[in-house]
């Protein structure tokens, strides 16, 4: 089942788009919370541009604390760790800063994110969501993986017209400039176990 | 003896199936713990994959704690050494993961590891279980340790067809999606020093 | 539109001007501040002279935190986190110094750095201003890139004879020599949120 | 004098017994303890198993300090320091597992070391004691430097074939499967200073 | 202007003499103080020599704080940076120890550095000043850039003689054997604001 | 006068002989102390082995700081660094380790070091005193320096035999096997300021 979305909305998991040479990819962002002291941590083989996209996603969401209902306290007396599974494959590129954003705010919130959504691109420290490459392949994968709703960039529209119509006919493509617009797409109102 | 199962269940110890250039090769998996400040140790020449493996185990159960009849508190207030002997073998890979949790819990919990039983697969930052390779030399080296119980990912399943009958016969195979399933089949209920 | 001029004065970035192999480029220095201990965080690949050059200009501005408004008991109490979109471009050199400075400034003061304002300049632990290279590239960038007022060091006057009087005729140059200047220029009066 | 068994019990050192490509070596092992926070230097340009084995043995010492009589507040109140003379020559391996484990419990205890004890063997964080690679070399060398009893693994007493019987005379073999019968046999009663 | 001496005396920034392959130049080593914890923070491509001259240069000072007027308290509760512009210019060698250390005690006790004196000497932990390389072409870039009085080590009083007289008649060679020399030579006694 | 005996007996400085590639040398070990941690700092390009060496100085002593008249708290407010000039020559080795050890209790006490005293010589952790390469070299280095009294590891005394008479005549060789006898040696008795 892995590779496949997910079959129920998960508090702290998002899905990612990714694209290597062997072509796209599903990726899930599993963020998970315990008392500590404001420490991150980051596993699954990521990249230093991986890595630095995450503290920027992190850095983001705690000077926003207040507007995106995070207590700033209980951010420094828990320590955050995400994690990318596959472990053993190398992961890197800026292009999954916003589904770190998504699944550090839902875990931080308990907001759930929806399971039939995608998405993929770079996230800045002011929020801005920057263009990626791949979306050919991205949007092939995310067809393949069940899902239905993809967010991307909005630099990226441009890049539509070269995806064939049978996939664009399963998929909705949802472009945004900040990551607010990716949070109202892609996390569901109530909080429920995932 | 050491490459044999256990006379005895273990607390704090659990047995993994490790798969290399060589073949199979079944692995102890050992935890202690001692007052200090929350820190983890991980030492037996491991890759950073392994590591990052035991991390995730770890933060799984640390954000699970209270499901799991850990207190929180005394995880801050010990530091906890993951030590996987012989120490001269250089081991690495994700498939340690769920045999890593396994020993964390037995350890932070006081119930013993059942002696029968081996495992592997790799672990999410949700508990879940992925699959891994080399299922039939693991398999061999289990039979050839005197293990009969083998907990394997369920998307496992379909090479289980591989492994010859005469090991089948010895072994039972469990496959399992999360860990929770895991900790039902390798945990014994009662508390002894082991 | 990223690569373009701000659309509206922005709090905690600032506009500089880079030269790479490929031509002149611009480059938007982001500065975001969280509850925290004092740390510095840079991120955006950048490499080992433009960190230091971030440490010049964040040592400069504690050393002169009453002079520029700034409450020092207000660094010691928080985190700063500098990031240079796009993170997957490496980044080097001393000549985003000044504008490191000013987005810093900008983040902890709350005054709005003015949106038609790019700039290029090393600077020292004094807050003095030393010469560039590649002003005529960097130019060209910022015509391009839609911004009209350009802060330059005092030392690279010389260079504008090399300037094509086309792309002069877009852009006021504004020679410096101290950061004083430069903050002179680039910041607006009073506070808005961007 | 040095490489020759010691003159008198001695506390916090214990000889080990290495095996390197120009044949078998005896090596003191030295523990140094005074006020401090708790922290373990490792010295005497130890490879990376060598330290792992340390921290293992440690932290076996530091789970079972009660059975030990060794208080855990002074552990933490106090910095060790484990040393291998001598200091320009290269040491790895695990197979001194056994020996920094007595030094350390004869260093926390105040208990002397038996002089005319020698020892090889890795320790497991349970505090079980694995093969090792090259006894008959060691135990040449151990005969050499004057040392009477030599403890070995228990899983090693099928190498004790190969050792001449002109070196097996005066030498009596004591193997072992766990560290508490190591201290029996290599730890005085009594406390003196050394 | 950077490369020429300064036009006033200042506060917290000495003029060094190095030499090059490319032949001497002058370099200013700056110092700068904000509330802190006590650490120092090196940047300008410096090179661990330098960096390591620069602690033994620190050292001095704080071991021999009551005699230079300093308040050892006042260490601990700041944090000091020394930077060397150009940033992008690799620095290395122990020459400049009596620089760093003459720019350390201006910004500590306030007092101005003369602005017509250059100096090279490596300094030790007690103080002393020993030999440098290259005082030729250090004399050369010092009179060029337009300083007075050049301060050197005293067993370079040798190599004077290698100094071709147009050079030697606008320059005053004051060798030194100790900081305390330095200090005496190079400080202004009031202190203003530079 | 660097690389010459010292004028006067030197509180916190001691004389080592080194032997490279290039013959004998004498080498100064300065050590200074300031209000801090308890921190070690170590500079003058000093390889991995003198750094462990001068570890090992410093535990031994920090163990026995009762014997040695030295208040443990004293250690522990203080930072310690030990520095060898010159700074630009790489060193490396254990042979230091008595000279390291003598300027460490030197600095501790206030007891001065003998002007006319060199040394050589590994330490231990139990402080004892282990043999060294090269004493013909280092002792035709301590003859041309002035020195007039070598300390030597007793096990070194057979290599005496190959250093000429007409450097034999100037020089005392005072053989020792514990460090108690290098201090007794070195030390004089009262304390003044050096
Ligand atoms: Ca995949
Ligand atoms: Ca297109
Ligand atoms: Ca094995
Ligand atoms: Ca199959
Ligand atoms: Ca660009
Ligand atoms: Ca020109
Ligand atoms: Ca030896
Ligand atoms: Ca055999
Ligand atoms: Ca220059
Ligand atoms: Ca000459
Ligand atoms: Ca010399
Ligand atoms: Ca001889």
């Amino acid at each position: 089942r892995y590779g496949r979305a997910e079959l129920e909305d998960q508090i702290g998991a998002a899905t990612g788009l990714a694209y290597t040479t062997a072509g796209g990819d599903t990726l899930s962002i599993e963020v998970s919370i315990y008392p500590g002291k404001g420490n991150l941590t980051l596993t699954g083989k990521l990249g230093d541009v991986m890595k630095e996209s995450a503290q920027a996603a992190f850095s983001y969401i705690r000077s926003r604390a207040a507007e995106l209902d995070i207590d700033p306290e209980f951010v420094e007396k828990n320590d955050i760790h995400i994690h990318v599974p596959e472990g053993a494959t190398p992961k890197d590129g800026p292009s999954a800063g916003i589904t770190m954003a998504t699944a550090l705010v839902s875990a931080l919130t308990g907001r759930p994110v929806r399971k039939e959504v995608g998405m993929t691109g770079e996230i800045t420290l002011r929020g801005r969501v920057l263009p990626i490459g791949g979306l050919k392949e991205k949007s092939l994968s995310a067809h393949r993986a069940g899902l239905t709703k993809i967010i991307i960039p909005d630099e990226n529209k441009k890049d539509l017209e070269d995806i064939p119509d049978s996939i664009k006919e399963g998929l909705t493509f949802v472009p945004v400039k900040h990551l607010d617009e990716v949070l109202d797409q892609a996390l569901a109102e109530g909080a429920h176990e995932g």
